[in-house]
């Protein structure tokens, strides 16, 4: 394995309105203290870092339905999908840093508008697909891929700040991975539609190797897609990223988090990554906001290459005596 | 997956004397505290809970040999295994939570005289397999297993108070999970009555969903009996669950302990689930305890149907707008 | 499983000028204090303990190039050496409890020079294969492979008090287990050298069980060659075993440590191991030094016969009433 050329375009997204907790909005920046720019750079990856995104103040945000903040969410979702777009003509892999799961609506919206057709991998403890009139919290975190799955619009009530988003996932091209928390409601979406999950129970089953394997199968049946990669970090087990908001026992290890971007890295389809709900206020110790946020560096430098076996330029030799 | 109508009769043991440190006696109210009853119903449940058995004092229980609180084994076991069989008789799953392992005797007994021939299930560290003449250190909760394996009784002598049990188990209905920390005793009664176990060795060697395939496929070689699972908390590793009394490092994940019952419970087979020796003493802080009484519950909930990928009732529609 | 009679020549090297870190040197006598010899014994297992290695004192030890404190490693090799070949003549399977990794160089040579060709597992998240003059860091803890294999020899410079060293291991003759972070001038050499890696990802993918398989399979592909286990604590993940110098995430479980160990010990040509890099003084709790020592002495009982499953005596009968 020989190092290969690579860039990667960044976004960060400080934004925390589709869940009920502070701090989350922190992510971006605590990932870039940890080093991130430069260790990439240090793998042989070209960055540009395109900063934070600015999201306007939205007053008169009320519920609509059990659904909260969804104005604020609308807005700053189509700012993310503008910026997206923009990086992915600049040719970068898009790097979104969150924030909370609900910018994954502008960040795949963004992506398929630059890419046209993406097969999206969603690594989470959670499915975050029920519909607005399904959802047992409100919380828009829990529900992106209700509006971006073609499948589900007849499902999908009209939302203020949500006209901009044009459906553009289709079921069959979705994987989950990671599940281990899914409600009733969202459990009847994923049977409807004949969604490709690996819980946390196939994974015990087939081993992460076997199920990696079988997602890029899966999704590259016909065509090979550009992927989406939308990785939150509660995917992860809590002893290893307890800095999250919605942290569920019985997650992927570390090697098995890590695996999972160097097996998507290999493909050379990985064309967006998210990483989301990293949340400095829900760590308890200095020790587990360390943790959270140096294996979240870790999971962005396998998807752009790191290989724990190494790697070395393809000019190199070893000096003589 | 949809939802199963079970329901669970939950008998709690409240006993210590099968080993000799204070607190595993706290366990039925521990468990039941952390909300067992609510998320069992929660989960489609039917639920009903036979509170905690009481034991009588027992006076001059001096030794036997170097056998420790015989009289008072005897009799708790005795009480215990009439409550087996009284829930038995109500058509419910038996959840009898301990209290000490030393419990097995009475509520393999009494599962045993209420429905005939069992397969038994022994998830545990330890074989607790002990005769009271080899056991090196005298605790009847090393010893349960002797008691009643049919196999065995040539060497088991008459103890005070020991009398009513009859042997019930063939040792070829018996399947071990998880030993680490196995006597030379024990692994010379082990091989001398062909026990089928499943060490962390061989869990390594064949990952735990073939063990779990390998157990079923065993147990229900020509018929399919009732399954009696005997789970020892301290199966699972004490990074989990420290809060028991002999913890042993190299134990089963939080996910692996979890699978098992989730296998069990898919084939519909089980039939009665002991959950022992969670022993609050031994926590050394706030988060042992919590972790280990909340594993010891989402074992249960897995026993009883829940399963990561999720479930819904046959019922359910999504709403549309 | 019966017990096999076995016997442990054990070498403490307390030494720690491989690398910059204090501590180190304490290894052996931390590990004796976790009653590494009683364990032993207590398992049916001979020992003899030769005591710690005396080194003499160097002055004047500047660098060598980057190469820090060549003399004293050099020096302390070489005794370390003739002290392994004594205890091979004594016919033990000798133990050699570091200090630092640099003292493979003597323990493999004094193995080499007593028994001739040998097999080398080296399980470690580090190569330590630079040569005097790739290493980044100069640390001859990163280094001791280079001395060794025959192959290399053309890339390494003469080094003072280091003209003893004769290279006796070939390439094919090695394989690495464990390792996570190797340097790209490391990569480049195991590539032209063709050396068997099991890297974490190739453990993610195939299994501690099929790596041990494979790695024997490999090893004794013509002849069966005594084999050399040079075990670095560092190989374990930091949660287990964080008292170590350079700890890298992703390690080893607990478990997969334990059953390389266990696999090896059950070919019956384990004749020399080595137990480095346990460091108190990088431990942060009493919990973390007690996690390191404990794992340290559980991976020797491994490679001496202690088998999960459990062991009895030939000669062992239960007692009848
Ligand atoms: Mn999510
Ligand atoms: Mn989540
Ligand atoms: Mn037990
Ligand atoms: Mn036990
Ligand atoms: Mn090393
Ligand atoms: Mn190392």
């Amino acid at each position: 394995h020989q190092l290969h050329q690579r860039s990667a375009g960044i976004i960060g997204a400080p934004f925390s309105k589709g869940q009920p907790r502070d701090g989350v909005d922190r992510g971006p920046d605590l990932i870039r203290a940890a080093g991130l720019l430069d260790k990439l750079q240090g793998q042989g990856c070209a960055v540009k870092d395109y900063g934070n995104l600015q999201f306007e103040e939205v007053v008169d945000d009320e519920p609509v339905g059990r659904v909260k903040r969804v104005r604020a969410v609308g807005s700053a979702n189509q700012r993310l999908s503008e910026a997206v777009q923009a990086v992915k003509r600049d040719g970068h892999t898009t790097v979104m840093l969150g924030g909370d799961h609900s910018l994954a609506i502008g960040s795949i919206h963004g992506h398929s508008m630059a890419v046209g057709e993406l097969s999206v991998v969603w690594v989470d403890a959670h499915a975050d697909i029920n519909t607005p009139l399904s959802s047992p919290t409100g919380n828009l975190h829990g529900q992106p891929m209700s509006y971006l799955l073609h499948e589900l619009q007849s499902k999908v009530p009209v939302l203020p700040n949500f006209s901009w988003i044009k459906p553009c996932v289709r079921a069959k091209d979705l994987v989950y991975i990671g599940l281990r928390d899914v409600d009733p409601e969202e459990h009847y979406i994923l049977k409807l539609l004949g969604v490709k999950v690996f819980s946390m129970s196939e994974v015990d089953q087939l081993g992460v190797s076997r199920v990696m394997e079988e997602t890029c199968d899966y999704l590259s049946d016909k065509v090979k897609k550009p992927i989406h990669l939308s990785y939150d970090i509660d995917a992860v087990d809590p002893s290893v990223t307890p800095a999250t908001g919605t942290p569920v026992p019985g997650g992927l290890t570390y090697r098995e988090a890590v695996f999972i971007t160097e097996h998507l890295s290999q493909t050379g389809l990985l064309s967006a990554v998210d990483l989301v709900e990293v949340n400095p206020l829900r760590a308890r110790t200095e020790q587990d906001l360390r943790s959270t946020v140096s294996t979240a560096v870790d999971l962005l430098l396998g998807c752009f290459g790191r290989l724990r076996q190494g790697n070395h330029s393809a000019g190199y030799r070893l000096p003589e005596p």
